[in-house]
């Protein structure tokens, strides 16, 4: 049988995980991935992310290959897989590929999606996906100061230590403040994105909402490359990778 | 000092609660904010909700009076409380009440959400506040069908045993059906609802939205009175009490 390379695009809630790589000290989304594919398959296959997602961070459309010899048609994986994953983590689609393709190095764009509850107290229903502030943020503030992330820029100031990337450059080409009732959502869609990126730019934006940092900060940072000028690297548990876009992809303009 | 009586308003994730009552076998909402209050006032007290939602039914906005003699100012109840209560129990807001105030006897009026995800696996992120229906449901069929629900009827069939209500009939004054992309969200307003009967209309328009019961089924139960015109229960987890209202809470129309 020939050796297939199959695509998924996987669902999960991050909470309760380590992150989207395999660690010894705890559950990740690519080792239940595994475990699942070793389940049903009766061997071990590994599985390649788009995106290493950090522990905690949510994804809606995370997308992640493996190489198989199966008869079982691609697009029977989520119904295979699902059987024997836990429930905060779910297949939504496969497709085959390229016997070349790679989940992360052919992605050509992706959309974060993070999520603040505004309000005095806390959200007890939305807990595990909404990061918390208590003091009323100025939503237009927060348009403004993000509104010079558009465009190709170094974002040298907008990486934690401990990346990878060859390179600092990046293109947003879409960022949204929305605010409905007590909850706003910050919406990005970029080529890629460096270590902690969009953590860093939704806690410098929280900052700013509040007053405690100017609203051309993010303006300045671009222009020193300095980490400082920023704020705070917001909670993991806020973020949501939404979708993760290829070249075979429908060119449909995608709106979250 | 004088007794004060106080009504907390209460949002809660109710997927891991035996429900709003105390119950021996699990861990209850009121048992919690009791707990909780005798904690925070070394005393016991009873507190009296505004609608007794089953195991697995969250709130947004349920509300609940209790008696106290204490010095701390009402305002100051939800800062109280959530230091000793579960994350997934917020007190969202307290007042100072009428002394013959009664959570449950006067509220004027109730929202209730169900929220459906309707896509053919189930959502790993909302998977607690959603029912999942992985055939694709027709929500202009699931419409049609609630429209006679408007206005005030015999709601006899749409109530499950159990109940202690002394008569069936209440008016519904507003009931939506609204898709956005995969999810499927039943808002209802009423003066009032008998056990089970927002989880019965909500089963019933899934059966619909299927083709599984004819579009005429609620205005025929309406007529018979006959629980079996109706679809199943549908799963208290897809269900939220949205808000409770009283005759003093701001006239201004609440859209969720």
């Amino acid at each position: 049988m020939e050796q297939k390379r199959i695509l998924l695009t996987v669902s999960y809630d991050g909470f309760d995980y380590v992150g989207w790589q395999y660690q010894e000290n705890g559950p990740s989304i690519q080792g239940e991935l595994e475990t699942a594919l070793e389940k049903a398959l009766g061997a071990f296959v590994r599985v390649t992310g788009a995106s290493r997602t950090d522990a905690g961070v949510h994804a809606l459309g995370q997308r992640a290959h493996f190489d198989v010899c199966s008869s079982i048609p691609p697009e029977k994986y989520p119904f295979v897989l699902n059987r024997y994953l836990p429930e905060d983590i779910r297949v939504v689609a496969a497709q085959q590929v390229a016997p070349d393709f790679h989940a992360r190095f052919q992605a050509r764009g992706k959309w974060y999606t993070y999520r603040i509850h505004n309000a005095p107290h806390a959200s007890a229903i939305f807990r595990r996906c909404t990061a918390h502030v208590p003091v009323t943020l100025n939503e237009e503030a927060m348009r403004r100061c993000a509104a010079p992330l558009i465009g190709t820029h170094d974002f040298a100031a907008f990486a934690a230590a401990g990346g990878q990337a060859k390179t600092t450059v990046r293109t947003i080409d879409c960022f949204q403040v929305q605010r409905a009732g007590e909850e706003i959502t910050l919406r990005v869609h970029g080529n890629g994105f460096l270590y902690n990126m969009v953590r860093i730019i939704a806690g410098t934006l929280i900052d700013v909402g509040h007053g405690r940092l100017p609203e051309d900060c993010i303006e300045k940072a671009l222009q020193s490359k300095n980490r400082l000028d920023l704020g705070v690297t917001a909670p993991a548990h806020g973020l949501e990778l939404t979708r993760v876009e290829y070249d075979f992809d429908s060119q449909q303009l995608y709106m979250p």
